[in-house]
């Protein structure tokens, strides 16, 4: 036991995931059992919530309600894409010390891990007892340290799923499919597709990650390729491709490309992030395919928030991992009177295990997709890639079947 | 008994669904039972396949990989957007003759059953003895006859359970979301979002389907007001919607203005269909509430193929309905000895019957959705609606659950 007396706050920041409220569950009950705690405190739409004083209290939500929001997607308290400046954090600091909050819990990616790291940084300089704890939460799966990020595997098996689909659809009409999947500075989201073939001809054939350079002219030659091979191609691309640099080096999003061409001032975030949803790209890159390759039947879908918040398509792992993230910042906080970034390492093939980080090795940075997890063409993943994901997809994937049938062949037609 | 000894050939038209192998098996599995019937072959991609005389020979694929099949998306013999002019019927019937062919079963929407129409009326005429059976296959759902069609239900599950996830994740970021769903001439996959619905608040909270004529200006106003009212807005769009007609007074869709003004000419299919798939309408139906109404946050996804082909979303109302007018068709035709459409009636709440139509009754031709189902505004559907749709879904939906937790207050703040 830690002894420090107070109240618990929980947030959630940043986009929803199918699991996030797995961990906001995990923390609370498990906060709930500890005396230390006088009460625990759900910030409504993240740090927003805590500056605004806005809070419910979780210390009355029924445990029947809590299991049932659990296995809900999306945020439940609300999320926010605010990114706290110093300001902002020294805010929070100040409502939590009103307020007598000892124990900060915010589930969240990089930002919100950054966030968590300044305001702990604070409560040290001012001598105010705060246990701040970061619970990892990312579909992009980005975050340092960890080997994987809860929200990842769910949203990895939609856009595995929707492949399978996808291909089949494919094979059934033929012509050249694309969908553009989500992901800005890393490619894990849109390397799951690879998850999707069962066959050896199965799609996507081709997959474009932001870790390498994108290339019209060899991406137009890899589709011709696989299309003379099989008369029809399925393609996995990130939103977060880029085929040029600005001035100072900086990668420039094909998308951004695009909604700038088609004359619309792309939308930036309060973290400097363009924004990338909508159909532009793939519409794009369709038209390209018609135009480059002369094929008639091109199709493309962006998956868009789907695969963020689809109910329903949940893997067993990642619900139970989120769930356990959620405990052990509790464990952490409440328990041992500690602070830092929970984190998710693997042991064997496949068991997880939770250790705590500090929260600086999180804190704003992006884990990119490894070299071996890259085929040297830069349009595939490896089998490393593949064994690295197949466990976190969970139980019962929808496996598909192919006809098995002889052709009936005449003689003398 | 029908009596006639000969071949069986099983197609399947136009665009997949999750459930169109069910009435394949069905069809298959029944008609293998018959000792009039001397071999069941299925053509590859459709009528192609018939006039290539390109078929795999389904008495031989085992009963265990055909439950398989059934249970997989999209259509395994492949699948064809041909529409059979009169000498392409006439080669149809030609191969039939060839190979003894008795049975036709074509699994289809309104064009593969005029298909079906065709063939029979010339082996009518030039008095070869055929059979000949429509299998209804559309999640447009837009048969003439039937209460609803093979397909729809799933697909409707699939749209009703996205926009509970995305419903969710527009409350915990707020502002506008848009999802532009399939239905060219009709609005029934649109409508089944509004099944999305638990609380009173939840979105959908527009719904414009093709059946009333689209208006921008109404559309910014509608969002208005429930923007006041919620702090945020979901809608749900057909792509088929039209603000415009031509000089001939034919409905122009909204996606194919909006593609023409982009500079692209939009493709149009064998049946003069203009291709509406893509992002433009999604894109730029955000653009303009950003633009005209100054919300910040405005984020759109359009569903696209997904809708049709994942796997795992199916009703199981639907899968069992899906394989009972595949096994019909061939009591129909094996059995007694007739031709013409299976069809969907509803009997109480809910069962369903099945009956054999006249051909002419469904062949290309469209069911709109009825005055009843739509609201005055033109603008959501109607309870009437909601009782249609409900029994059709099956079992199992994921059902969201909210937080239930009292808010804090404070004394003097």
């Amino acid at each position: 036991m830690s002894g420090l007396k107070g109240k618990v706050v929980i947030a959630q920041g940043g986009g929803p995931t199918v699991v996030i409220n797995q961990s906001l569950v995990g923390a609370v009950l498990e906060s709930r059992k500890f005396s230390e705690v006088t009460r625990v405190w759900g910030a409504r739409h993240g740090v927003r919530g805590i500056v605004h004083q806005s809070f419910v209290d979780l210390s009355e939500a029924t445990t029947h309600n809590l299991e049932r929001v659990a296995q809900t997607p999306s945020s439940a308290l609300g999320s926010t894409r605010d990114k706290p400046d110093a300001e902002y954090c020294q805010n929070i600091l100040n409502v939590f010390k009103k307020h007598e909050v000892r124990y900060f819990f915010y589930i969240g990616g990089n930002d919100s891990s950054d966030t968590v790291r300044i305001v702990g940084e604070y409560a040290v300089k001012e001598g105010y007892e705060l246990r701040a704890i970061h619970i990892p939460k990312t579909v992009d799966n980005d975050l340092p340290v960890n080997d994987h990020c809860p929200g990842y595997p769910s949203a990895a098996r939609f856009v595995a799923g929707a492949f399978r689909g996808a291909n089949s659809d494919n094979m059934a009409l033929q012509g050249v499919y694309i969908a553009v999947i989500m992901g800005r500075h890393a490619g894990w989201l849109t390397a799951a597709s690879a998850l999707a073939r069962q066959h050896d001809d199965d799609g996507p054939h081709l997959i474009y990650l932001p870790e390498r350079q994108f290339s019209i002219d060899r991406y137009l030659a890899d589709i011709e390729r696989v299309y003379q091979r099989h008369g029809r191609c399925v393609i996995a691309i990130s939103e977060g491709v880029w085929a040029n640099r600005d001035g100072k080096g900086k990668e420039i999003p094909l998308a951004a490309d695009l909604m700038r061409k088609a004359g619309r001032q792309p939308e930036v975030d309060a973290h400097g992030n363009v924004q990338l949803s909508g159909g532009a790209l793939a519409d794009e890159l369709a038209a390209t395919v018609q135009g480059g390759l002369g094929i008639k039947r091109v199709r493309a879908d962006t998956f868009g928030y789907l695969q963020r918040s689809f109910p329903g398509v949940v893997s067993d792992v990642d619900a139970r991992e989120a769930r356990e993230v959620g405990e052990k910042a509790a464990h952490y906080a409440c328990g041992q009177g500690v602070s830092g970034s929970v984190v998710i390492k693997r042991a064997g093939d496949y068991a997880a295990r939770y250790e705590l980080a500090d929260v600086r090795q999180i804190a704003a940075q992006t884990r990119h997709m490894p070299d071996e997890f890259i085929n040297a063409e830069g349009n595939n993943v490896t089998d490393a890639f593949r064994a690295y994901l197949r466990p976190l997809l969970g139980d019962g994937m929808p496996s598909l079947e192919r006809l098995w049938a002889p052709a009936v062949t005449f003689n003398g037609g």
